[in-house]
């Protein structure tokens, strides 16, 4: 069993519960709203902003030259795949740059991208690449299973073509393929903090992807959890 | 009006909350249960040490050589009272240190770690440091209140000497004035960001009390987040 | 004068010693020895490698989504550029990937290389940036210049079609805009950071070639720097 | 054998050749010329803040709370030190702050800077920690060494006592169990880094040392190094 297969059967049951979210069913047979595809897209440029910037970061660090361009690129990438994207619903959705500009970074986008930098600044290059490799992997799995079922005139179609494209499946093969490689070298206490990295970043998969059904923002204190008088 | 006045000015009613919450007020008055606080030291030490690692990091980047020596001793000294209170409070209570390996950081504690080594790993040195202000700052103000009204016989007295006392008001003055002479020398830019890694951090300490308050560990799916079928 | 016309006004001299350097006189005429150029090629390669990090963790620090995808698509294309030049030399000269791989970096290319990290990793992204627009800057002004002149059988045309073309100049141009308009929101103190990290990798790159030229490695202690009996 | 044998064993010639530099030599009979004394502690002084980042940078990434206290500790010591030391000896020959901020690092105090900075930012934390032991050791062998053997009126007995001394002794013997309790778990391919890493800071002690003692500077292009006509 290839190391990957390991962080997989590790975490089958919250990445089935991924699946099985009801952002994805709609996304897939197009039921989605306009509303919270809206917000989700929105949340998704701030997050491949940041993600780019883990990716960058974890590239400065990457034992070789081939794993520097690996993931520079897939940090280029990631920002160009944001720009046709919104380009593209942002035209569909009449959604103008100055909406775009006025939202705020939701809390579970913001926890996100703080856990993959923070893993990209202070773990180690095994433990950095770990905590990125879910936001390939789950958009791939995601992406090819919906283009399975989903119907031409889906309105979310061109995202699913980015995510069950070719292109996509490739960058993903990369990096599920440096993950094994550095994994190889590693030792047990490595291997557990990358263990541990993916199964975080598993977690803040399905907390993005919740948080934008429920168009959560920032927990705000209640006034039952203030004492007055 | 100095730039800390200000950034006090631009989150008084957030500050002021958890000041209110039922947390501080229980503590106040030595009725907070030693299960919540139990659990509540132990996300502290989780805290502290990722607090250590961002002012190191911070450190790093000091414009010059006082205030390298400032950061990384704060650092040294944000785990030497992680040490000494654990030790008070695990013997007072019986926690052992297994009890304490054995439980894992809550998200809240989490994201807000994650947050602060973001700030230092990809922000500058202005943002960096103002996004740790608010832990020293708020602790002191908390410690500060409540010594004034609680009573000899209070079982987190430990707690609240710390914390109001004369060691920490002079390591939070320091970091006011190092906020201060940083913010006299940045741009309007900076200063806007400065603002908002102080918001964010304010905010992060706002959950963290809540969090260990109602004792939450990680969100998890819950069978309506689910489609089956 | 925009900033980066400030930056080459207050470098000027030394720049012009970078090209009248017998090394680039020699490459232009194409009269350069084949084993300096390999020694050369050889150290570039373990440079871009370096440049390339240094990219990715100032792309990490880019204010907003243009520069990342700008500086790590820089740090891929440098990586991809040094497997094309070397490939062509190494068939060239027969040098064989042993050669290459058993070939320690040079001290004045390792010195380079850490004062990009270093610029990078504590610096702002104003000194980042600018510590790493040399490299950019005067290889295309080297290129251009020797272009004008090179003959059709200069052996080194390969290299001088690179430097001198479109696609480098486009970056090299997007590098320059990058720095004015980051030097355009800096405060004065900044600028003179940034001008300081252009002066000093302005004088690593006179190094670079010139530790090329002479072919030099590690100095080593002198018999007369060590006192005996 | 335990793993800092190891290193020593392997850089024994290059650490006996700092040993035997006329520098320490002189150093150590008092026979030193106080403007190469002078323009050393300037020296020192930029390297120990260098040092202090370095140190800092590295806490940020440690396995665990006691090494972040410890190496944050040893940060805020170099630049205690530094302040001691400087005190005493601009007050000793006369040298004003005007005399010491006007004088610009050396090429070898940055070129060492840079390397340690670089380690830390985008090595792993054995690498970054084993770059940092040289400075420790070889100072508190050359100080043990030297005052075996120095008169009590040797102008440089505070330099000497403080590297020779108790409390210095106490933080190198902490580096040198950190090294050895990280390359216990460390795979051979991250010993053998840190074994380049110790290397190439030995070479870095050796080159601080022969540039003070020659008073270096940067090297500067030569007149028969440019092509003129």
């Amino acid at each position: 069993m290839s190391f990957t297969q390991e962080l997989a059967a590790h975490t089958q049951e919250l990445r089935q519960q991924i699946h099985a979210m009801p952002f994805n069913r709609a996304l897939a047979n197009g039921s989605l709203s306009p509303e919270i595809f809206q917000g989700y897209i929105i949340q998704d440029a701030h997050y491949l902003e940041g993600f780019a910037r883990a990716l960058s970061l974890a590239a400065s660090k990457a034992p070789e030259a081939q794993s520097i361009a690996q993931l520079a690129g897939s940090a280029a990438g990631a920002i160009a795949v944001e720009r046709e994207l919104h380009a593209h619903y942002m035209g569909l959705f009449g959604v103008t740059s100055d909406d775009f500009e006025g939202t705020d970074v939701s809390a579970a986008c913001d926890h996100y991208v703080s856990f993959l930098l923070r893993s990209a600044a202070i773990g180690d290059f095994p433990e950095a690449v770990t905590a990125l490799l879910p936001c390939f992997w789950i958009y791939r799995d995601i992406g090819k299973e919906i283009a399975q079922t989903s119907r031409a005139d889906n309105p979310y179609s061109a995202w699913i073509a980015t995510y069950s494209g070719e292109a996509f499946d490739q960058s993903v093969q990369r990096m599920l393929d440096l993950v094994n490689r550095v994994a190889d070298d590693a030792s047990d206490a490595t291997r557990a903090r990358m263990h541990h990295a993916f199964q975080r970043s598993c977690w803040h998969e399905w907390r993005f992807w919740d948080s934008a059904y429920h168009r959560e923002g920032w927990k705000q204190p209640r006034p039952e959890d203030v004492v007055t008088g």
